[in-house]
């Protein structure tokens, strides 16, 4: 009698994009004249660099051929990307890693979910609220939570709202927790951790002996250069923390898939019977029995954002981007909307007008303008009364998108 | 106080494969003239296809143009690459499968560990002994046995002896197990299961409602079409079984990840109250959750597989490495040694001589012949007295692999 893993059971029937898609096809179906225009999903638009375009090709070249080609590689990464990670993203905050800190991955999604699998089933999760829904999902389908409320929250996991009062970023929970999901910058709200709100958690982590889960998978939208790119500029994070970075938005592989995970060696977990055991230990043997490397293009791919040209290619779409962050917050901020984020995150966090809803506001947009926002309710109840826009879309998009709200709702 | 998962614990220090190497680097390091031939672990050498090559590249190629960029793709795999697996690998076999009941994904190692998640805490597994490393590391690591004894053992899974008597293709055991692993042609043994047997694991399975993790990782090396390549050749196996395939062996995808996994509408798991539950929307709510799809370029190079000029260029590869098998069966069997396997599957499982154990045999094979092995008891206990010999290399080596053992063991 094979019994399934009824946690499962817990979680609400779709996921959130699968509902806005949904609702979208819904209302192009019964407006086919509509130009609608898609704000909502997370996902890159522009195509990848030319750097890494060339970089990706001459990689495949190489498997084409006897003498270069290669088969399974080293789990946790080549040692030519595992140097570049260590050089452009830590050496130059002054952070040293060492390469078997590093864990080369096919997404952070996989690893935030993952991770959790190398620590007791009874560790308690603290995420701050709204969230990046697979956090909350992945503790659920690990058994660590009860049901779900009636405002979707689940027993057992520690929310942190994160709110207008608190500029987004809360700070850490009054009671413990095991394990507790820290994303700066912010998915859904766009707001980001100074130095001193990191320090806070750190020590708050110290101090319980809990470990930080840091998802800095927008960390390349920080636009200004007193802000922690990495919770390993934080003093004593090497105690306390894991940290997850991704290819992803920084260089446009979501359709590539690359992303990569740092556990250092300092970071002690606890057995039942007290003894600490080195966390790294055990993410490097999850990783080398479930898991088999990243394809070798994609890794020679993703080396390329670090050549001088890929850099280079790479902040220009950055930047791109983030014009459309300032034209949505400028655009939208002069029609009286209240508006945070989108200044070191691709995303606009809105708040709804009159008090409306999430999903009615959602609703409304999509009525009214034809533009696809993100409900801020699907990321949890402090979500409610706010919608997420997301800057990746091309110029024109975005201008129009502005003009069509400015005209739907200035009257 | 974050616990760890103490379950780790349990498993032995080290994987088969980096013990090995290990070992090749001291007698090489003592040994520098020594010519060392690898037939160990079971990694393809030759170059990828002209075909897979050339889609590959394009694919590349269409992610560096606006208007053919691909951002996130569907989790399950794009509807080209589904519809070539359905026709080629199922169709073809008088096997009907709809796209939502295949999962493209990174690799069978990940997804045959992954599975273990959908299922409940306390379901029982089987494996066969010998065996592929990653299904009992994994039910280890998921909390579903005790410690190991002795002969390496974990008390909890359900071992099932593949032994010469049955040609190494047992019956299923006697007693109830809620899953069973079970690999065709198998890895390390090289048997391959006649219709006849796999219909009595299936009619086991569906006896006592468990559920087959049928690994197909090698069926492309099955020469005789009178053997089943699919499980879902088998009358009832869509109530009872999930399959997993690979590119890796079939298409030498092992540096570059593609593989995908079959979970038919029919099969469904039992809750603690007896209600049945679809397995398919489980393993789907995990993917959508912890995985995000494979790399375009990827399902690209996957699909030219499937192509004329793919089928027929991988054909040949796996001639050349099937070549390479008859000739160790030929060379080693002329010399005297009991030889398994090699037939349907690219490897040779071989009796060690004058009952030496699996691990003096590879070092008195590397010693004396400069040949690397795989120890059979690196797969389990039913290993021991057996070492491997993997097909994947050039046909020269293979050949002065050959005239080495001969030259060091007929004496």
């Amino acid at each position: 009698m094979a019994r399934i893993n009824e946690h499962y059971r817990k979680l609400r029937a779709g996921y959130l994009f699968p509902e806005i898609g949904r609702r979208v096809r819904a209302f192009e179906a019964a407006h086919p004249e509509a130009h609608v225009i898609r704000l909502g999903i997370g996902d890159v638009t522009l195509p990848l660099a030319p750097a890494i375009v060339s970089a990706f090709r001459s990689a495949v070249d190489e498997l084409g051929v006897e003498a270069t080609f290669k088969g399974y590689g080293p789990e946790q990464g080549y040692d030519f990307l595992l140097d570049a990670i260590r050089e452009h993203d830590f050496a130059a905050l002054g952070v040293a890693l060492d390469r078997d800190e590093i864990f080369v991955s096919d997404g952070s999604k996989c690893d935030t979910g993952n991770v959790l699998e190398i620590f007791g089933a009874g560790c308690s999760v603290a995420v701050t609220d709204p969230v990046y829904p697979v956090y909350v999902d992945s503790t659920v389908m690990s058994g660590r939570t009860g049901e779900a409320g009636e405002d979707g929250r689940f027993a057992g996991i520690h929310y942190v709202s994160a709110n207008e009062a608190n500029g987004f970023v809360p700070d850490p929970p009054a009671e413990r927790a095991d394990l507790a999901f820290l994303c700066t910058p912010n998915n859904p709200t766009g707001a980001v951790a100074t130095h001193e709100k990191l320090a806070r958690w750190v020590a708050w982590a110290r101090a319980s002996d809990a470990i930080l889960l840091f998802d800095a998978a927008y960390e390349a939208y920080i636009s200004d250069p007193a802000l922690p790119r990495s919770i390993f500029e934080i003093e004593g994070a090497r105690e306390c923390a894991i940290e997850f970075r991704s290819f992803s938005k920084r260089a446009g592989f979501t359709g590539v898939r690359c992303a990569y995970t740092v556990v250092p060696k300092d970071l002690l977990g606890t057995t039942s019977s007290g003894e600490r055991v080195p966390v790294n230990a055990l993410w490097a043997r999850r990783q080398s029995t479930k898991f088999n490397g990243v394809s070798y293009p994609v890794q020679r791919a993703a080396a390329a954002a670090y050549s001088p040209e890929g850099l280079k290619q790479t902040a220009e779409q950055l930047s791109y981007y983030m014009g459309n962050a300032r034209l949505l917050r400028e655009g939208l901020g002069g029609a009286g909307f209240t508006l945070f984020g989108g200044v070191h995150a691709p995303y606009i966090w809105m708040r709804t007008p009159r008090g409306l809803g999430s999903w009615e506001f959602f609703d409304k947009l999509l009525a009214e303008a034809h533009v696809v926002g993100t409900p801020g309710a699907g990321f949890g109840p402090a979500g409610e009364g706010y919608l997420r826009l997301s800057a990746f879309n091309a110029r024109e998009k975005v201008e129009e998108a502005v003009a069509r709200i400015q005209r739907a709702f200035t009257a």
